[in-house]
């Protein structure tokens, strides 16, 4: 008997058809002989009529009151999936984030799990129950209710996996897995079998959001294994694991985009220590999310520095340059939108060399010029125009025998 | 510096727009120099659409989920009165039942109260927080969610002013306070100033429902004074208290009606002890909420029972009773459907004679027929033919002096 973690977000119960059909998929697990805990989110769409609600009666609404709000959401869609369950003869019951002992610190609408206390989870479990947990909620130690950020549902899901000792932790989604490349770009992609937690962070803060950063570093540090797959389907999905050696003969696990970036380029700063330190604040504590930062060597005592962020975000940077413009910091800033974050990706690139050259090579044969690059270990990202980013993504996915081949084992079926 | 438990309905939180108004109204309480604590009900209509979902994914709901899912619609307003509140600057903290201290027995969709641990409540009072309770909802010793029963928000009210040791509970509603007739069929009905706890219970429990009976008796045993007052406008509302000597002056404190009755008569029940506890068993057991019962006295060995009950329950009652008809419990069962039940209240009657002598009277010159007699210390009440109910109401109140006079000090304004 497996104990397993399963978790559907709000698009898998986004109506109450959906949950119906969660219950079916949760009770046939059951059925083959697993211990359930099952995490939710919210149903698709509630939590932006709650928010509606809000900014009806408050102009700028309050984190601690947002956190109060908020948490009904998957309150309701545990409720509504136990009453399913029972409906079809299944032992289930329902909890909150703070009665499944999911302790966080007091930091409202983006708070940190700082403990879990799974002994009443445990307990309805020994009584043969089907635990649901709502997702994405908590509470503080003097019992305040807090909401853990985007991708929380997800995070309460692989802690409690962790907390817990589970066998496995399923995250069901509308995607049926990780690709090597968007499939909706690269009708080429391949669905993965498999991933390294690392392989994973590059391909999500590249652009592939399947899930948030921040789940797949708490699973990397509490080794939990787990499966990303589909909810409207049976078919396996892709393991996040640690990597294993089998997994460092495959140079390149996948690419990824980024699209509506904006490039960044602050001309003439002395070359010397502190100043980049400086810059970098100031636009931090402007919440300006900086992505790729690149700086070649200085030939003439001063450098340039270039970064991309969000399309969304370029408007701000010259405002809050501003300041510094024409000093002895920096001696004026440049904003180009209309680029793209291509990366490859893959723990077998520590071991292979020329990786670099065959992307650059790619892009060279279909005509695409390179504006930056960047490497980290285990992947190489490059920026380049907008327009030519999907037949970039092409090219390199192609180049580094990504495509499907004829009769593909794992078709693409989202 | 008064400490207040203010109480809104789903009426007056209806909408985002009337959750600003309450907020307005509880500044100006404030303002006033008094520490508050307001207890609110879901958005009206929001509980209908969670038992509607409810429904959708559950031929039969099981009460622990229902308690979870409902308990959604109070935590909703709560989150959003307090944003409201802190958008006009007035600092609030919203609590649900359970960080409130209410804690319950286990009895799910009916809990009852069994102690409340207001030093949450007390705390945040003291920093200078107005404090916002979810009404109607509490948990139990062991963390459970649960729902108080219809009513269940006056009760938190009350009971949370008995354990604070509130100055005043009002209780604000879409009426203006407690009338001597319901002024939608009686244009003569007044409103009253105060009225006992015993007479608000007997108009209570005679269809004028302001507020559930468990409420007042909650106020009565643990001597809660409270406010019945309309969230509409600023007009003062009813008093309810302890009788006082000057309240005994007046013999008829008001009139009621409960209409849509049904009159069910067992003929031939033998007159000896056991019997009718069988009946009224059978009854109960099957739900049938029982109201006037009433029996003569037996002349040939046996009797006839009567009884009145809602209309709509009046159909289980034959298939209730199919198996003892004919047998040595019952004869047979006669069912009227079309009456109702009108009663005149107030302590003033415990020493005056002649009151029931009066009504038969007024009944008697408009010419309506008396079908079933039934009287309490403080109430008299009678059966009549529904089509003729509004008529015996008027004369009812027109002969015990309670229709307004030309110039009223509190004219109706309902």
């Amino acid at each position: 008997m497996a104990l397993i973690v399963q978790k559907y977000g709000g698009t898998s119960v986004g109506s109450t058809e959906r949950i119906v059909n969660v219950a079916r998929r949760v009770a046939a697990f059951r059925a083959a002989g697993n211990q359930l805990i099952v995490v939710v989110s919210a149903m698709s769409g509630v939590t932006d009529s709650l928010l509606k609600l809000a900014r009806e009666v408050s102009r700028e609404p309050t984190d601690r009151e947002l956190d109060v709000l908020l948490a009904t959401g998957e309150q309701t869609t545990i409720a509504l999936l136990a009453m399913a369950l029972h409906d079809i003869g299944v032992p289930a019951v329902s909890l909150t984030g703070a009665q499944a002992g999911i302790v966080t610190d007091g930091v409202h609408t983006r708070a940190k799990i700082s403990n879990i206390t799974p002994h009443a989870v445990r307990s309805f479990l020994d009584r043969g129950d089907v635990v649901i947990i709502a997702g994405f909620q908590g509470q503080t130690m003097e019992g305040q209710i807090t909401t853990l950020g985007r991708g929380g549902s997800d995070l309460t899901a692989i802690a409690m996996a962790a907390a817990i000792r589970a066998d496995l932790c399923q995250i069901f989604t509308d995607v049926d897995g990780v690709f090597t490349a968007d499939p909706r770009a690269v009708p080429a992609a391949r669905k993965l079998e498999e991933i390294s937690y690392d392989e994973m962070l590059e391909m999500a803060s590249s652009g592939s959001k399947v899930m948030q950063a921040r789940s797949v570093e708490f699973a990397k540090k509490f080794g939990v294994v787990f499966e990303v797959r589909s909810s409207f389907n049976d078919n396996p999905g892709t393991l996040v694991k640690q990597e294993t050696a089998s997994m460092e003969q495959v140079v390149v696990r996948g690419v990824s985009l980024e699209k509506s970036q904006a490039k960044v380029t602050i001309a003439g700063v002395p070359d010397k220590p502190g100043v980049a330190a400086a810059l970098f604040t100031t636009l931090a504590n402007a919440n300006l999310n900086v992505d790729m930062i690149v700086q070649n060597v200085s030939l003439q005592g001063t450098t340039d520095i270039t970064f991309t962020l969000h399309r969304d975000d370029a408007g701000k940077v010259r405002k809050v340059l501003e300041p510094v413009l024409g000093t002895s910091i920096a001696q004026d800033v440049i904003i180009r939108e209309g680029v793209a974050k291509l990366s490859v990706v893959g723990i077998g690139m520590r071991s292979h060399s020329g990786v670099a050259a065959n992307l650059f090579g790619a892009l060279f044969e279909a005509g695409i010029n390179i504006q930056m690059i960047s490497t980290s270990e285990i992947k190489i990202a490059v920026v380049i125009d907008e327009s030519r980013a999907t037949d970039a993504m092409k090219a390199a996915h192609a180049r580094f025998g990504l495509d499907a081949t004829p009769a593909p084992t794992s078709p693409p079926d989202a």
